[in-house]
């Protein structure tokens, strides 16, 4: 039996994307491979890549003079890969609101200027610190969405001429965003588009740099390789890009980033309800900060935590505790979480609550 | 109706494995969730990488002093990642057996002294070049087969102290190796042990270097942070390493890579016999240097070549277009392509000679 699964990534799927690539495992179409199989020069995999990125495109209202890649790496690996293409004059600002942001500014560091323009480390990063305008810089970076401690830019920087450049991870595709706001986007896949191994980066044309030759940066991580070859320079997580396509093409029936947005409203609405009104249970983050994909909560007790956590996963609610580096529970809530999930989490809540008052 | 795939990779997986895939897809196990929702912290998830760097150990009779990395980004990657790590002293030695030889020689001279102590360039890099001994280098680097001319080292070069690197993408698994020959081992999965977007790395413990915190090299590409981490510093790619994990299975179940070995030669020879016997096509490899897992084949007219190729493709045998860049025909045999491939192949060129001579 399928579990509700909280988990901050790797996380739950669509149910139907699944037992589409289920039925596809064998053959997909009348192709007589698996999409696993296939070369990723042929035309059946090539229909697969050119699908996913113009159902990319429409979803997120993508303009034109913005490129798509599908890379490998993970965020992690975009850390590095964004100052050595954009830090052109050597200086890009930070806003440092938890984990993620914090090792982006740190790998930063190697190449040029970093320079923390706030940050909400005073308490416990649970909110999103007050921004001055950016001044100069060749970028200025957020992390949109905070997974590990469960805040969100509820408004985005003014930074003026300065490109935006968001870490979108754990909340791409949650709602509608306005894509030409930003000088550079990108995620992990592993949280609300497919499985692990895909990373995707939104770039905007102007940004993308040309390196000479003798250049030492590495050709896999000069952004203009993977534009100049349609993300084919080497073989990309055909397999990992598949699965996205078919979490888009999800999407859309369920009528896009609009209805997903709503949807998650209500999926957080009724967790956050009911955490205001519990006298057991706490949110950590208050207010317009609060997150629609990762719900941290405490007892205040461990050891009630830690029962909490075992209990929940004895009913079918699993992943449910929270990030190592804090402790307490944490429900994220991707898109692929059904309603019913967060009734269930709720339901759940309120017994334990009850049963040890 | 499945077909034969010759495609050079991503290629042919095993049914079994496939099958597998499909009726774990909603539910690993008791779990409750796909390998593909399954968080990388999770116990399921660990016993799952556990399983697969195990099983890969007792399969290729890896040396307790070397360690195994699961990266991303595929040879390409480490074409840049190998001299960051390897070339201590800024020199490196290359034998230039072919395309990816070639990238992998060039990308290196960003990083230090890269040089090429033999080359096959002058025959279309149909041979393998003779070797003097290595003299004085941070590492002498080889790509032991050479999928698009399907050539291989039929023995190793003698490096002695220095350490002998070898890209392995397409000959992985194709037989056994003696890894203590060799300081370290890479290979892109998406040939011979699963799907695209997972690399393997084999590193011997002396190689693994610590870079001071201020280094220049990205913290994704030091091997070191992998070591350090399980190859868990950040999201692997959780589903591919899943199904190599698999792919080793059914490996074991054949009885291991003695067999393959066998079961290669025997398929490999099938194809190499009728080729040598033809009046209409020929190997563009002779001899020793012949690759198991690539055969390169040409009739000499390129008007009959795609002829085969359309006509192969209408009965099922597919991808066995040469490479873009040397045109021809090309078989890539890999061990999940069954002997009745090999077999229909053959059947298939007799018919064509027949009927075109």
């Amino acid at each position: 039996m399928r579990v509700y699964n909280f988990s901050a990534g790797p996380a739950m799927l669509p149910e139907d994307v699944l037992k589409k690539a289920a039925e596809e495992m064998l053959e997909y179409g009348s192709s007589g491979q698996s999409v696993m199989e296939m070369s990723h020069r042929s035309k059946e995999y090539q229909a697969i890549i050119d699908a996913c990125e113009a159902s990319l495109r429409e979803v997120m209202n993508i303009p034109d003079n913005y490129k798509v890649l599908f890379l490998q790496g993970g965020a992690s690996m975009q850390f590095a890969m964004i100052p050595m293409n954009l830090m052109v004059k050597g200086k890009a600002d930070f806003v440092v609101t938890g984990q993620w942001a914090t090792k982006a500014y740190k790998e930063a560091q190697k190449f040029g200027t970093a320079n923390a323009v706030a940050s909400s480390k005073d308490k416990t990063f649970s909110y999103i610190p007050q921004l001055d305008e950016s001044k100069y810089a060749d970028y200025f970076h957020i992390c949109l969405n905070n997974t590990i401690y469960g805040t969100k830019f509820s408004k985005l920087p003014e930074t003026g001429n300065v490109p935006l450049v968001a870490d979108m991870s754990s909340c791409i595709l949650s709602e509608p965003i306005d894509v030409s706001k930003f000088g550079l986007i990108y995620a992990g896949a592993q949280k609300n588009m497919g499985p692990a191994g895909l990373t995707v980066v939104i770039i905007r044309d102007d940004l993308v740099r040309e390196f000479p030759e003798d250049s030492k940066v590495p050709t896999m991580l000069q952004y203009k390789t993977h534009v100049d070859n349609g993300s084919m320079f080497n073989t990309p997580p055909t397999y990992a890009i598949y699965i996205l396509r078919l979490v888009l093409e999800w999407i859309k029936g369920k009528g896009g980033l609009q209805a997903m947005k709503e949807l998650n409203e209500k999926k957080a609405k009724i967790i956050y309800d009911f955490l205001d009104g519990s006298k057991m249970f706490n949110a950590t983050v208050q207010g317009e900060d609060r997150s629609l994909m990762n719900i941290p909560f405490v007892t205040g007790n461990d050891e009630l935590d830690a029962k909490f956590v075992a209990e929940a996963k004895k009913n079918g609610l699993v992943n449910i505790k929270g990030h190592r580096s804090v402790g307490g529970m944490r429900a994220s809530v991707y898109n692929a979480m059904p309603i019913e999930g967060c009734e269930a989490l709720v339901s759940f809540m309120k017994k334990f609550e009850e049963e040890n008052a």
